[in-house]
Parts: structure tokens; C-alpha cells; sequence
């Protein structure tokens, strides 16, 4: 698909891996939006092609109006959604005191990831269905963010991995919901990025986690890799129902 | 770990693979717990070394409540968990008619499948952890249900396959956050069984799954297939953090 | 299908693995044999039920000799062959001192795991198919054994790495092609067992790799883990065309 | 990293993938060698930037030979390899005839697809070894083609399977043998594209798969989809250790 006037939607837009792949198609010329949950915009000055609404992706109201929003401002010609939005959350099945985890976290942090990510897929997947197709039929793309603690799940990540092999799983049944409609799915797992996510982690979980890279030994670049592999996946028809890890090579053994 | 004498609890022990399981566990004279939503049991004038429970897998007031009814008949003494308890949930992530799937469907079957095996988990390993440890430091044995459509998804599983691809990947962290409490995290990954859940399949969707089988030509045994690996797996002590498909050699292409 | 009066061929019966299965097989009545290329035999006064034969697992004329003898001694009655012969191999892409891997160490380790096991298996299954049909139609399994390092290969295992990825991936087809024969296949992934061959690593490296173990924190054991895995996989009709890591839940970081 | 002025060799670089990727390359003002085991070339008019060599993969003399005289023609500068050389290979383990699969052909396979490729790979990353690195430390980068058929074998598939799945499983230990030299290591699965080799194929048995196809419905571009996900390989610095599907959504069932 050609990204140059399309429209695209990132959720989380604003900080991240969001953040720089929505810049990058900004300088490819597509019509960007930045749906997140927060207030701030990084995107001052950008108002021809940029569009910032202030949305949960769980909730089935606030994404239906987003969408509205989006068609007003450039026209049926939502081509693609990259899901960025998301958290993480720490917490062990049963803790170093005997307690279980709080449920609540755990619940919290797959709506977020899993049935948020999901809600934005549905809704504007729909949207794509009604808008005419392109070149060979295509109608859209929808690039979902799961992580490599889908497989290398670490202590702690119960909830996080959790909500990932959910969003891992679904890339095929959702690729093979969408296909009689022109439109792909794709599932990027990032290893370690240097995030406002990461920058979280204390810096002995972070060292840890860094000293198991091969080449290049360091977090990935949100500019210039990550942006550039989604920039790939929207561009190259093929690429359809794959799970694709970008991650330096590293693989999470005990830690 | 030994089953004689010990304590087990199949979630959803009533019926199909859950059933198949509490029954086979009753016959190595463990102490079976079948624990699900509704209220007849097949148990009948099995009362020694048997309890059924009535309790919502999703609630943690239930089941916290169902572990004290376990402890105050068989003593502390919970040594496994299987967690068989789980709902189907059928339906395109856009329909033919161009809408959205509905987002409660989605929530419910990850409701139960995924945060309701989670709650389970947590609660029943904390119980665990205060028990004492038996040979090698060994205190417990998860065992949790996820599905071939974890990685071989139909068109119309987008939700059920979510939420078995969060159960497969917690495997790993869980196993990792477990381990030091001597506790065993594995998850068992099946194709077509002949239970109820596959019955309310129309005809034409099982001869189509069923076409796809390799040897033997039919659907798993409950009995002497999946409840036999299940054994295999509390016994096995080196099995740990392992996903395992038991599927008589089916790939599910598209159908 | 049962064990007992069946016959089954362990290539490496001898040591390791492959001797704890043979044992095994043996104490559940099976008729047993041990087909290996070194000569001491370890079966002394089993004479009954057991057979030695020296034999090379990538000769073509060795095995198919074997075979024969296997016939004569307990008629066209082979029901499985399990393939533990297979070697070790060190050695990294580019040394420290900037030479490439010596390409016959790559061949030889190919060879001896991969095509090895293949002949084995050709051969085993093409006399399977000329016997009668068990129970459902079943007339065969075969258990390949590949390693943890199909997935987690270490720095140094390129080679060896190389040889299970070939095993695990012939699975499949290998199922697809024997189905219709009623011959079933599976393949076992272990991690590390306290055998002969993991014997030959330094102390530091074994150090590391037990470093990474989970619960329980030790090797696994060939006799009670690794051989009760292959006797379960034997009996169990519906385990077909899978890849079954035990392991201890270890996974391979970098080391 | 950067593409123009270096130098990279394409195995199999006169017809279907290799070809396209070859052009590419040239396109991107890469210098570029051909080399094959077959004599005609398709880069007439292009000597400045190309060579065409004759070599034969699995051939340790002609392999040293060929890169000698890229050195000589394009300076130690070699920074890319594409293994895209290979060959097909049909044939059940045991035939509707009951005979055993020909052991000469598996090894054939084996050797061409799997030996060659792993041989290519040692000499090209010695000779990147003693050149001097790239931004942050990159010497190079190779990329190795195996197939979606590593993970969805068909019958008859089982030699060209096992060979694929080598080459996947040795992606992670090569990877870790080299990054300590700024090497990259990356595996590209392609399902079917139009090239001479699936050409080949009956006419029904090509329309099977293709069946399987999801969108597009279709085989992939070798000119377009293929080459351009090889240039963002190389391009992309955290790819690393990586194994990619590019399948248009296609899991290969049950045929
Ligand atoms: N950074 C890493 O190393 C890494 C690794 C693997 C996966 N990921 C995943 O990549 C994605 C992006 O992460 P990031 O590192 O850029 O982190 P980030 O915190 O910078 O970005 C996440 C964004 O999601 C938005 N968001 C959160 N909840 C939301 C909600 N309910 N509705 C709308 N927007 C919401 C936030 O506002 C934020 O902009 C996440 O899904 C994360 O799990 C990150
Ligand atoms: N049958 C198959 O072919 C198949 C294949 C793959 C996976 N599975 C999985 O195996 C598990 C068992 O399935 P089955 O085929 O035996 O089906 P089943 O419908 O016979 O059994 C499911 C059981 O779960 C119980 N249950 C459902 N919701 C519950 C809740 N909220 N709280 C407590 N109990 C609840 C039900 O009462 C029932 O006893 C399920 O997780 C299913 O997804 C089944
Ligand atoms: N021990 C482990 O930790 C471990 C881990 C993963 C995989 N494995 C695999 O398990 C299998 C058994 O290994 P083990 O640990 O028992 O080692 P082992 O060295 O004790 O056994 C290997 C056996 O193979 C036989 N053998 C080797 N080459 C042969 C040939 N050409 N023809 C006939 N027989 C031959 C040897 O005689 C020996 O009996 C091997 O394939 C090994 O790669 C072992
Ligand atoms: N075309 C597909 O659908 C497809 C799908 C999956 C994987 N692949 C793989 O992609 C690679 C390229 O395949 P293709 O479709 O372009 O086929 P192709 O037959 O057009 O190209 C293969 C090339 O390899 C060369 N080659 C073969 N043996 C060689 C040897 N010993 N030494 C040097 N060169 C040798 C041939 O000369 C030819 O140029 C192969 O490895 C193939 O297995 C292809």
C-alpha cells in the first residue's frame, strides 16, 4: 500500500514508538492522527495532516467517535491503524509475601493491551470495510504491537505477557476475518526500546535485561527502526498474518 | 509428584475434558475437587475422597471461598490445579453484514478464559506456598487448558483464540514467578475433543475441522487421551513451563 | 497402542537416554533393540526379550540388515523405533581467531542427527507398513529426539543446532506422509539431562546452563522423566506430529 | 546499514528471488555478485558494479575462490550476503509403493539447501571478520531464506522441510556466534512466490495451495514484496536473529 495521502491512525502516538511512527509517516505525507489517552500534542504546527484526539481504546464510544472525527477532517480513507497504545504492569503470580497478585492488575492491563487494542481493530476495521479499495483490493492495514514477552515472558510479567500472546494470537484468526475485505494484519514484537515505557524500569532491571543483547548491544531505536519496520509492513502486501519480533536478537532466559 | 493421596481441583470437572480428568484422578485415589458455575454433578456416592463446589472462576470471592471449603474437608494439602474450566465464542471481527464484532463478546470469552484461569492460578498457588513442600522441594503442579487456535486461529475465533494465546503465553512468567515455591506451571494445548463444547459446533464446521485430521481420523478421547497426558504431567517432574499441543497431528490451514 | 509383546527399536540404546528407554521398555515387556555403533552391550542375561545389534544409523545397509535381524528374532512385529543416536558438536561460525567452522564438523553432525535419524526412520516405516494394523488402524510411532537448542541454540551449537531444527521440522510432513499407514510421529525436545554427553561439557559451561534452570533446579533424568515422557508419547494414540520441549522450564538466554 | 557502495553477494542471484533481490541491490547502487552453479547470466551491460561468479554452495574450494575475486574486483568491502540458492525436493518417507524414500535424495537436499547455505555463511563472515566495521560496529549482515514449509511441511516434503528447518534453527546460534563481530543474522520464510522453482510444480498441486491463500490471493513478488523485505533486512540494524514469514497470511493445513 502507498502511504503518501492516506490516512493513518496510531494509537499512543504521542510518546514512544507511536510517537516516531507517526512522525515518519507525517514526512511520507499521509494524513496522521494521534489517538491516545493523555492531553499533551507533540505535534504543533502540524494541523494540515495531523490530527490529535483525546480517546481510550477501550471504550467502544470513544473510538466510534474518533472515528467520526477522523472521516470529517480527511474523508473515508482510513487505510491503516497502527495500535501503539498500551502499558506495562509488574507483579508476580504470588509475591515474595505469599500474596497473589491483585486481580486487578492483571484485568487492568489486559483491557488495556488486549481488549483496547482489540476495540480500536473491530471499529475501524469496519470503517476500512465500507471505503473503496485500492490496487488488488486492498482496503487496509492494521499493524498490532505485542512485544517479545509473548515468548521470553519474564517473573513479574504475568499480566504483560499475558495481554501480548493474546494480541499474538489473534493476528491470524482476525487476518483470516479481514481477508475477503482487502485488509492485512500484522503483529510486531519489539524487544527492548528505549521508551518512556523502559525508562521506567529501576536500572538494574533495565542493565539486566540490556546485558543479554547480541548486536547491536543496546534498546532499539523507535526512529529509525521500529517506525522503519512499521513503514515496511504497510508498504509490503505480503506481509500479512505474520508475527515478526524486532528485537536485536536477544532471547529473555532467566534473569 | 505423586497423585495418591493428594489433593487436586479441576475447574469445570463436570463435563468434557474437565470431567474426564476428576474422573482419572478419582480412580488413582486423589482427592478431587470439581469446581464450576453450575450445579449438578456427576459425581454421585463419591463422597470420601470427592467435593463439588459450585464457583465462578472469574470471582475471587468464590474461589477464595472454595479453597477454604478444600482445605477444611481435605486438609492443607492442594497440590494441583486443572484449570479445564472455559467457554467457546464464535464471531468475525467484522461480520459479512460489514458490523463490528461485539466488544462483550470479546470481553466475556477473555473474561473467562483467560482472567478466570489467571484468578485461579494465583489463588490456588498462594495456598500452595503456604503448604509444606513435598520431595525435592516440589509443592504444586498447575496445569492449564489453552487450544490449538492459540497459534492456528479460524476465521470467527478472533476472541476465543485472545484469550487461549494469553493463556499459552503466561505459561513461561508464571512458571518463572512460581518456581522458587516448587510449583510447576504447564499448559496443554488441545485440538478437537468430543466434549459438549465441540457438540454445539453445527456439522459442517466439525466435518470441515475433522477433514484436516492426520491419524487417527477422529476427535481426541477425553478419556485415555487428554486426561492420560494430564497424569503424565503432574507425574512428570521435569515437564515445566512447556505448552504442549495434543491434536492427533492437525494444522488447522484455512478452512 | 500397549507396549507390551510389541517390539521396538532404541538407536542409542546403549547409553544415556536411549538406555533408560530400552530399560523402561523392558520392564513393561516389550521386546527391545538396542541398534547402536559402538560395541559393549549393557542388556547382559536379557537375552529373552533383547537384542544388540551393531549398526551405523546412517548406513543405509546397516539398517536395513538390522531390520532383517530384528524380524527374524521377534517377527514382523515393529511397532516403534525411538531414535536417541545422535552426537554432540562444538564449534562457533568464526572462531576467536577468526577462522571459519571446519565444514566436515558441520557435515559430520548433520549427517549422524539429521540424515541418520531419516534412514532410521525411512526404513523402520517402510517395514511398518507392511505390517497388520493394530487397534483404530494403528501400525506404528516414531519418536525423534532433537534438543531445546532447535530453539535456543547456544553460541558454539550452530551445527548441532542446525541438525534438531531439521528433526523438529520433519515432523510435519513426516506425519502427513506416514498417516495414511496409521504411523504416528513425534518429536522430543529435551533440555539438559545428566548423560554421557552432556558429561563432556567443561564445568563452567554445565555451571551456567544449570544457572538458567527453573524448578526443579538440577538435569533433568533419563530414567523416570525423559523415558516415562517417550512411554507416555508411545502410548497416547492422539499425540501425532508434535514437539514436545522438557525441560525444566529453561530457557536459553544468552549465557 | 547503508546499502550504496557496498558490496553484497547473492547466491542464487540469477533467477527467482535471488534475481529480483540482485536487482534491487543494483538499483540501490550496491556492488553485486551472482553466484550460481549455472552458467548464463542475467546482468549483461552491467560489469562496473556486478560480477557474475560460477560457484557451487556447497563447495568449501569454489566458495574461497569466489570471494577472493570479489575481493579482488570490489576491495574488502564485502558486507551482505543473500543465501537465496536452493533447490526442491519431493518425495514421501515412505511412497504409495511402500517403498523408502531414496536416502540420496534427502541428502541431496539437505546438503545443497542446508550444508551450502551454513558453508556460504562461515567463509562470508570470515572474510567480514577481517574488514574493518561500519557505524557502531557493523560488519555485515547475512540473510538466509528457508521456507513457511520449516513449520507447515506438506507431505512429500519432508527432505526439503528438514533442510528449512536447519536453516531457521541455526538463525539464533549464528547469531550469537557473530554479533561479537557486528554480524547480523537473519532469516527470511517465504511462502509461494512466482519463481522457476514453484513453477515446477503440477498444476494441482500449485492450485491447493494457492486456495490457502488469504489476501492477496495470490503468489508473492519476488520484484516488490520479496526484495524490498530483504533491503529493510539489511537496512534495519535491531534485526537481528530474527526468522520472518512473508506468506500473505497462508498456514499450510491439511492439503
Ligand atoms: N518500549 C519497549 O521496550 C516496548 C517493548 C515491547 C513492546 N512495547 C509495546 O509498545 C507499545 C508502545 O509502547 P511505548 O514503549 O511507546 O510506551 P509509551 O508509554 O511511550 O506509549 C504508550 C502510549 O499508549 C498510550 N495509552 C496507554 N493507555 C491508553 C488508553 N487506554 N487509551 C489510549 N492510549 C493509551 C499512552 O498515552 C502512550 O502514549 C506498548 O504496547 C508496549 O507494550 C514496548
Ligand atoms: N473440546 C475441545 O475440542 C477443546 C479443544 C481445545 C480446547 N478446549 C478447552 O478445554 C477446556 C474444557 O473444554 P470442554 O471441551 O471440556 O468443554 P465443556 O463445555 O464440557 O467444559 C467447560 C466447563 O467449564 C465450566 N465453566 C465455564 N465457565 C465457567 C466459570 N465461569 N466458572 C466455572 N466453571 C466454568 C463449565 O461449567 C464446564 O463444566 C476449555 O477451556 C476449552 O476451551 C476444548
Ligand atoms: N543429554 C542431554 O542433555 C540432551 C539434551 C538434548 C538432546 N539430547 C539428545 O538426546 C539423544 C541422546 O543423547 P544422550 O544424552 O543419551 O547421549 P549419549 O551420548 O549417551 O547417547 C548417544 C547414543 O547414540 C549412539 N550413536 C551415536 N552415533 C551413532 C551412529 N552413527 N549410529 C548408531 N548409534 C550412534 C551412541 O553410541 C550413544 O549410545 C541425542 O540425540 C542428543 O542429541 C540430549
Ligand atoms: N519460490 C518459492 O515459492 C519459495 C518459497 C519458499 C522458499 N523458497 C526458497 O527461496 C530460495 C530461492 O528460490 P527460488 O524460488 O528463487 O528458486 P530458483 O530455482 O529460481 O532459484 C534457486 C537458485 O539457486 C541456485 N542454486 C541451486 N543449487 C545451487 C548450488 N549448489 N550452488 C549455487 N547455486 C545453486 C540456482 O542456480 C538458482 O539460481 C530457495 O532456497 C527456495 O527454497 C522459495
Amino acid at each position: 500500500m502507498y502511504i503518501k495521502g492516506n490516512t493513518f491512525i496510531v494509537t499512543g502516538g504521542g510518546s514512544g514508538l507511536g510517537l516516531s511512527t507517526a512522525q515518519e509517516l507525517l514526512k511520507l505525507e499521509a494524513n496522521v492522527i494521534d489517538l491516545k489517552n493523555t492531553e499533551e500534542s507533540f505535534y504543533k504546527g502540524r494541523e494540515k495532516n495531523f490530527l490529535f484526539i483525546q480517546a481510550d481504546i477501550t471504550s467502544e464510544k470513544e473510538i466510534t467517535k474518533a472515528i467520526q472525527q477522523v472521516i470529517e477532517k480527511f474523508g473515508k480513507n482510513i487505510r491503516g491503524v497502527i495500535n501503539c497504545g498500551g502499558i506495562g504492569g509488574v507483579g508476580k503470580t504470588v509475591g515474595s509475601n505469599g500474596m497473589p497478585l491483585d486481580l486487578d492488575l492483571f484485568k487492568f492491563v489486559v483491557n488495556v493491551n488486549l481488549i483496547g487494542t482489540f476495540n480500536v481493530c473491530r471499529l475501524v476495521a469496519a470503517q476500512m470495510v465500507k471505503q473503496k479499495p485500492l490496487e488488488e483490493g486492498e482496503r487496509g492495514v492494521i499493524i498490532n504491537v505485542s512485544s517479545i514477552a509473548y515468548q521470553d515472558g519474564q517473573m513479574g510479567q504475568v499480566s504483560y505477557s499475558a495481554s501480548k500472546g493474546g494480541i499474538a494470537s489473534m493476528t491470524l484468526p482476525m487476518t483470516r476475518d479481514l481477508s475477503k475485505f482487502g485488509i492485512r494484519v500484522v503483529t510486531v514484537a519489539p524487544g527492548p526500546f528505549e521508551t518512556p515505557m523502559i525508562s521506567h524500569l529501576n536500572e538494574r532491571s533495565k542493565q539486566k535485561i540490556l546485558n543479554q543483547t547480541e548486536f547491536p548491544a543496546r534498546p532499539g531505536k523507535s526512529d529509525g527502526e521500529f517506525n522503519k519496520l512499521v513503514i515496511h509492513l504497510i508498504e509490503n502486501t505480503y506481509m500479512n498474518g505474520e508475527i515478526i519480533r524486532i528485537d536485536g536478537g536477544i532471547r529473555l532466559g532467566k534473569l
